[in-house]
């Protein structure tokens, strides 16, 4: 079977030539494991991070065989709980099959179309559930700001705040993606923050302030962003993604400064921390989605072998919503 | 009568030459005003902060009688609800008598001190109750690491933590602080954050890491603070006062990446924001006062011709406790 391994560190940039793709046996699994064929793996800029040290998870290091977040089916199971057919979620990587500890893995319903369970019904859709609800305690009325607002969580959270009666506004890397927000997903306003002066432009669009940034970016559109916030704003720490391929890491110089001045709270999370509230928020994302307030978008990518050109542009921001490869088809 | 005037805002550090001291005439009243002659200014490293814009005030400007937080007596009164010989606190300035709107000053008790006033009963003292509690929410038994240690808030902050049942460690900048802080004011460990690996010190002084950092200092402290930072940790932005005079401000690098990690929460606050339990808190920490759990130190520099020297000392850090400018005897 195929698999792919970080073959080197990147020091800058990733690059393809990081990773090497392997002719490897299947694995056998060990009593208490299970066989898995990988389906779809999520591709997230996290996967960047996990480069860099220890996250919320392990580091990854040269050499390693690339982890990932997957739906895939079991094939084999010496775990009572698994059988054939089911369709499993969990930490996984790019192989086409995986040895997994059943206590890693949860079962998953067979939906119509497995890509959900990574887009709305998965990390995405909860995390930014969670983040302005749990974090963000976004209120209607209140004008709520996103940055990656293209991205798997963007796209989602701005239709979830405007479901919930709020004004929104979206940062993205280009016009065209900016468009398509406005007009296909119901954004408010989308500023491509690339070459303007991003301050004026949010003084236009947010002609009342921020009340909730939910940052997904960090660095330099944090320390703009800061000025425009309302007093008593919130800001919700769910990534940091211009910090994490290679860049010399920013520190906005307005930190702490401006937390005082305006009573600004900052609060990261990680969706996991709020694993009890999961079946509440699918019960909510699925009306939602049934009344056509959410739309889903998702950005497949096809064979294993393409998933680090996958990566890569993710990083680039190339994706439009939530980006994922296929490595089979759903059974 | 004397009076002091910000003669030229300050490019880089604060200087004596910035300041100017005039002989005017005592001021005149009009309806609604009282005449007070201040007994106590309030020197504050926030005062500086005022110099660089728009804070949570309006700035100083070249030009300006330098406004000060201060305890007066009432002399003359236009307002019915003062009486002469009154004292009061409020938004006063620089100078031996000031004209204020009876509707900007509060009546204070005259205590057998009035310099308590500015210290454990004054905004320093609340300051540090309500950021450890209403902000950090701080719980028995959790590490409570706070800078600017020997400074207003930190001294009263550490004692407050202290007989709330916290492991309390203190950062100040010089040995003989830390010594004070150890052995006259209950603090378990203090470092000399100068000249050292202070992630190293942190280590051995903080065995099961920090909950709770309340931060009076920001910049580079602040970035080697996070990585000792707990899993929910809280960070009480009380001030940045390594960014006030005059340095390129520093942000620092880990933020907001740390934060997500380590789901933190950071948030900033004013003594204002709180004033509705100002009684229940003064009632508080006279309760610990006479239980012998705080013990109140006072920095007092003698005439109001001293107090541009009071205010640059106090930027590089010479004071030990509220410091504070006599202008007269209390009554």
């Amino acid at each position: 079977m195929k698999q792919l391994i970080l073959k080197t560190l990147p020091k800058a940039k990733l690059s393809k030539d990081d990773f090497e793709v392997l002719e490897v046996d299947k694995p056998k699994i060990e009593s208490g494991e299970v066989l898995i064929r990988n389906i779809l793996l999520s591709i997230d800029a996290a996967n960047r991070s996990w480069m860099q040290g220890r996250t919320y998870r392990d580091a990854v290091r040269a050499g390693d065989v690339m982890p990932t977040y997957a739906i895939a089916e079991v094939v084999e199971s010496n775990d009572s709980q698994f059988n054939q057919g089911q369709i499993v979620s969990g930490e996984s990587n790019w192989s086409e099959f995986t040895a997994v500890k059943g206590s890693a893995i949860i079962k998953r319903p067979n939906v119509g179309s497995l890509s959900n369970l990574l887009s709305i019904y998965g990390i995405a859709g909860l995390t930014a559930y969670h983040g302005l609800t749990k974090v963000g305690h976004i209120k209607p009325g209140e004008t709520v700001l996103i940055s990656a607002a293209a991205g798997s969580v963007g796209i989602l959270a701005g239709q979830i705040a405007k479901a919930m009666g709020c004004l929104v506004v979206g940062l993205a890397g280009t016009d065209e993606k900016c468009k398509r927000l406005k007009d296909e997903f119901r954004f408010d306003d989308c500023i491509n923050y690339k070459n303007v002066d991003l301050l004026k432009e949010l003084k236009k669009a947010c002609p009342d302030g921020v009340d909730v940034y939910f940052d997904n970016v960090g660095g330099q559109i944090l320390e703009i962003v800061l000025f425009r916030m309302n007093m008593k704003g919130r800001i919700v720490c769910c990534g940091a993604v211009s910090q994490y391929d290679g860049t010399t890491p920013i520190g906005p110089r307005n930190l702490p400064g401006l937390l005082i001045v305006k009573r600004l709270k900052m609060e990261g999370f990680i969706v996991m921390d709020y694993a009890k509230e999961h079946g509440n928020a699918i019960k909510h994302l699925s009306e939602m989605n049934a009344a056509g307030d959410i739309k889903i978008t998702e950005d497949i990518t096809e064979g294993l072998e393409n998933a680090p050109d996958a990566l890569i542009g993710l990083l680039n921001g190339d994706n439009f919503g939530k980006r994922m490869v296929r490595v089979t088809v759903d059974p």
